[in-house]
């Protein structure tokens, strides 16, 4: 009987009903059982899709440029698929608020499929999850998915980096710290825009971008373009579309593996890393001593690390 | 011997030698042997500093203010810990540099350590080896440590919800991401600092912030106070030191140890994920298998869970 549901289930989803994708989101979302039986299916379905991973700092305006973006495609025929990742909104409705705003724009066409997701707390696996919902919407027929990262950190750079496309935005004359960012996300972005481009600093921001990227060579022949971009204006977003196009034809094939290989090697680590605190976890008794073991380490009366050894001693 | 030299280590840190502390903090970030036998000895010597974290948009003046209190605190007697978490920059110098620049302000002064920390890549635990960093400089007799993050996300979140008074600093108008970071570290503020206070916008920032304060009514009686400074020119410095005193006294014994609670689980939950995978990659042959598994999810010939489950299996 599972067998049978199951199949129907992923019928549904290939099939491209909005409804069925959204459960089976939700269902890698909470890595309830079953999500493996799942996927294991779905995986089969993916590798059509255009997988474009959009990061960059807060007040850049990610979310019009998506938007924008996201329209120009569906002018163009193609479904899309838009995945909002907001790993600094643990608790409160921020993730669904933002879904709320898009909806206004986008949220009648059935072409277009948005979903935000944010941290399911302690436990982690918002990338793990994130990535199992684009192969979800890659199966349906997404022909080309838009991941957005809200934040600017190791996680939304981790998932940036599972893209086929990483496009960084950023925006004229944001301060000290961008420098700090930008040498962080230099090397993760394929494209880079900047966005408000009718502000003041365009001309400063575009050539410290310039020198910053010519220190950084790549290990390939793709010089990452600098688009400008006023989203809210539809300004650029042509040259966008334009430049994801044109980096996914540049590419060798030995680079699309190479690509593959290094997705394929983080997905399997970070889902191992959450099977394996999921099983020590659910081991008989492990929870009770957890809680004594807090308190004690809580209290000095022991280290974090003999507390950890005393589990996997049970383990 | 190891015993022995752990010891003759365990003294030079307790003793405050910064070359020792360097060293010891260097262990902790490699994960290498010997930085559990440390850090079980390091423990009981700690808990006698005040941790602050601060974190807020790219762009809001962290490192000015940052460095700004950390002066203050100087002139008080206090020795003082820095440390800049940086986990956007997973390969560039960009937490060297921000060292460098650092130094300049700081570096000459002896009651002043400061250390910047990036992520080491796929295994993770930039989160871990920050804590176990504080307790440290903890151990070291820096009575005031400053755990500053770089970006907006999940792991800074995380790192900021491990001090002892958590600062979320603002900037007026910096646009409509800043809702949805505003909203997502809400939680997590004990104190708002709208840094950057003669630029125009600060009395909306303050109103805006006010109004998101009344939404999210904390689970004890205190009432996080806005704090506007402008780092560059040192003003405000002195309140938002008041400000983080405050708090400290306005705790009851019941909330110091609910937090100290809610730290030693998550401490021990890293750590406890952290091994768990270095214990399942460290299995006989499992680096092998690990190559043959991306290989072939990156062929799509596999997909990534049952991939896992073949791990598994061995382990």
């Amino acid at each position: 009987m599972i067998e049978v549901s199951q199949t129907a289930e992923l019928e549904d989803i290939v099939g491209g009903n909005p409804r069925a994708v959204a459960r089976a989101i939700s269902k890698v979302e909470d890595g309830v059982q079953g999500a493996a039986a799942l996927m294991k299916q779905v995986f089969e379905h993916t590798g059509r899709s255009i997988v474009i991973g959009i990061t960059g700092a807060p007040g850049a305006g990610k979310s019009s440029l998506v938007d924008k973006l996201a329209l120009l495609y569906r002018k163009r025929g193609e479904r899309v698929g838009i995945i909002a990742v907001d790993p600094s909104s643990p608790f409160s409705g921020g993730a669904i608020l933002g879904d709320r705003i898009r909806m206004q724009t986008l949220g009648l066409d059935k072409g277009v499929f948005i979903r935000s997701m944010a941290t399911r707390g302690n436990l982690g696996g918002l990338a793990r999850a994130t990535v199992d919902a684009v192969s979800i919407l890659d199966a349906a027929g997404y022909t080309r998915i838009i991941v957005e990262t809200v934040g600017v950190g190791q996680d939304e750079v981790e998932i940036v980096k599972t893209a086929n496309v990483s496009v960084v935005v950023l925006v004229p004359g944001m301060g000290d710290d961008v420098q700090a960012i930008k040498a962080g996300i230099m090397e993760i972005g394929d494209i880079f825009v900047i966005n408000k481009a009718d502000r003041d600093g365009v001309f400063a921001t575009e050539k410290e971008l310039e020198a910053l990227l010519s220190l950084a060579p790549r290990g390939d022949a793709w010089q990452p373009p600098i688009v400008k971009t006023i989203a809210t204006e539809s300004q650029g977003i042509e040259e966008l579309a334009t430049a994801i196009a044109s980096f996914k034809e540049s590419q060798l094939d030995s680079e699309v593996q190479d690509r593959q290989k290094s997705i394929a090697r983080w997905r399997i680590l970070e889902l191992l890393r959450e099977q394996l605190l999921a099983r020590a976890l659910d081991q008989p008794g492990t929870s009770e001593a957890l809680n004594q073991l807090v308190d004690e380490v809580a209290s000095r009366r022991r280290d974090p690390y003999s507390a950890v050894e005393e589990i996997l001693k049970n383990g």
